[in-house]
């Protein structure tokens, strides 16, 4: 990849997984086509977990979850997050010369992927183009349409075949 | 780039050129960057020359322009595409080691280069993220939106710095 416009011996590519198999293929992918070529190459793999819920206010009026709830929602997103990076590992496995790094940030994961992208000083970044749920894409538009207009690097797109 | 899962030692990148500063800066990014790397690797031009305008009617009640304005359009959309070649050309002239391949195609710039694509079995499809003018994107939405989403091989969109 290229710093300031002189292609550069050494690429950090940025791959978002969110365990949908779109972002697991697009792994992949890059590993074979891109991260392979030259030793020196880093992947950074990139992690959104989900913003905690919105916590129980002391007014009752506010009350939206209890706490024993919250520790669910918390239990139930930190395994998806151990799945996630777990699935992530395995296909890293078939790749042992590749540097691998890990970020894992919490928010909304548009914001997540464009922030650190930019934090980690990616060359390249790539995703899936989709992922991230039905109803969360139909809501607030696709992550990566997002991604490719707001991440300040090029933006990789691989679909599942 | 790959062909059923396997590395191929060749890859057809296709990059879409449309005049636009930003097309001309994602031609020479992915030159340095992705072509490079091997003297096998093909690079497929892709420019879509825009529709012909309606042609006059026999009923004066359907006329829409006369043969002289359609000359002019014609004259003007053939000058616009020779201006686009000839500055790629000048960006491929720094990389001679590399294949080079021309398709011209009459259409949407979306059906035009989506199609394109897959004819000419195109491992990789290289974009600017703007172009084709601000007005058809606001009606029509983003050729590189459409792009990512349509085109059967994985899209990179490459944003000017």
């Amino acid at each position: 990849m290229e710093k300031n416009g002189e292609a550069a011996a050494e690429w950090r590519v940025a791959v978002a997984v969110d365990g949908s198999e779109e972002s697991m293929h697009a792994l992949g992918w890059s590993l074979r086509n891109v991260l392979s070529a030259s030793a020196k190459n880093t992947v950074v793999l990139l992690y959104a977990r989900p913003p905690p819920p919105i916590y129980p206010s002391t007014d009752t009026s506010g009350y939206l979850f209890s706490d024993e709830e919250i520790t669910t929602m918390e239990q139930y997103n930190k395994e998806v997050e151990n799945s996630v990076i777990d699935k992530a590992q395995t296909i890293l496995k078939n790749h042992d010369n590749i540097k691998v790094e890990k970020r894992i940030a919490t928010g909304d994961a548009r914001d997540v992927i464009c922030d650190t992208v930019d934090r980690v000083g990616a060359d390249l970044l790539v995703m899936g183009s989709h992922g991230y749920g039905f109803v969360k894409r139909a809501l607030l538009g696709s992550v990566s349409d997002y991604c490719i207009h707001h991440a300040k690097c090029p933006v990789l797109i691989v679909k599942r075949p």
